[in-house]
């Protein structure tokens, strides 16, 4: 059996990759939350990832009692233990396109990840339209994000960014979620738009959603714009 | 035959790490350099690499006609192609920690990188002694790498972080030319300066070196401590 380590879903963008990728490609596993309590090295979170990883950071996946640890070692080693899952596309062309595409959010676009961290029940439009105004970084983000989403769906033969959904997928969903509750003002292509209508109304990011929602989990040192769950922005 | 695409051997870290890996594994390729001219988009440097990746980074790989970029999708695709060279060691559970290794080094250690940017030929002890007084996040990334090498060394059954050089040690290999290059007064284990000298040493790490000391161009915009090859720091 699977387990997957996650954190706080409200906020964990790194922890939605790999669940809604699990979750979109059939794989079965068991969730294993660990709450945000702190980043320091006496957190209770940290105490408990400890046996795991070095890094300290979720999610880590445990696969056959090996911990593997980084979204993007987990996308490799899933894509390893399950060949016809469908992790990635089986193209090489494709899939060079869809693992680089990863790569690129691994390391990159930090400037959407500072200004617009992951945040799924909060809506903070007033936020979103001062940072998009004030942050040329966040718009550049968003920008070349949004050009290259829609220069691979024109060449997709699926509702997804390679045909049928993959890890590619997955790891755009947090941008999404982001857009939704910072509502940048940033002009989306048509196709972009329907296919992040199509994203949002999977079943298992709907869950997660919901889920995040009834973690009822107000974590003042992930929230950047507010002083409580139920202030106005 | 594999092509790599890479940028200046003296400043480009990411090339340095697949470049390293191929020579050490044996794997043949040629090599083609693109020169650092500047990272705007009317750069000759990205219009040349815009046919082969969105990113308008290096490193790229073109094998078979894909090109495929970004340091850790190379690694991955290598694998791939050459499943039997030793990219990640055989064995699962170091796997997961080569692969875990090498995400963490994509995607942080970002106070090392920004404070001692890769500058092969350059000898900037006074800056090195300076960053390191002033950052203590550039320290915590320093005695954090040395720590996990340290204890990867430990249950290592070669002189290699896994038994025989692989992708791991390639990825490595830059931080040790920015130690060499700043000077920073840290504490090493033994096992650690050990294995140091032993990458060091490999001859295809020298002629990296040798490689970057020839090119002698000097780019403005990656010397954030010195205004010319010449002067003293």
């Amino acid at each position: 059996m699977l387990q997957l380590l996650i954190g706080n879903k409200n906020y964990s963008s790194w922890s939605l990759r790999p669940w809604l990728a699990l979750h979109g490609l059939g794989i079965a596993f068991e969730e294993v939350p660990l709450r945000f309590d702190g980043f320091g090295m006496d957190a209770q979170f940290k105490q408990r990832l400890r046996r795991f990883t070095p890094s300290g950071k979720v999610p880590v996946l445990v696969l056959d009692g090996v911990a593997v640890w980084d979204s993007l070692a987990i996308a490799e080693t899933l894509a390893e233990a399950f060949p016809h899952a469908g992790v990635w596309p089986g193209a090489p062309a494709e899939r060079a396109q869809a693992r680089g595409l990863c790569a690129d959010i691994h390391s990159g676009f930090t400037a959407l990840r500072q200004h617009c961290p992951m945040n799924v029940g909060a809506r903070l439009p007033a936020v979103g339209a001062r940072v998009w105004q004030e942050q040329a970084d966040l718009r550049e983000d968003v920008h070349h994000l949004l050009e290259r989403c829609a220069s691979l769906l024109q060449d997709s033969s699926g509702p997804m960014l390679f045909g049928a959904f993959g890890m590619a997928d997955a790891y755009l969903a947090p941008v999404w979620l982001r857009l939704q509750t910072y509502a940048l003002p940033c002009a989306m292509p048509a196709s972009v738009q329907a296919y992040v209508q199509r994203v949002l109304a999977l079943p298992a990011l709907q869950q997660w959603c919901a889920d995040a929602a009834a973690e009822n989990d107000f974590v003042p040192f992930l929230e950047p714009y507010r002083s409580g769950p139920t202030l106005p922005e």
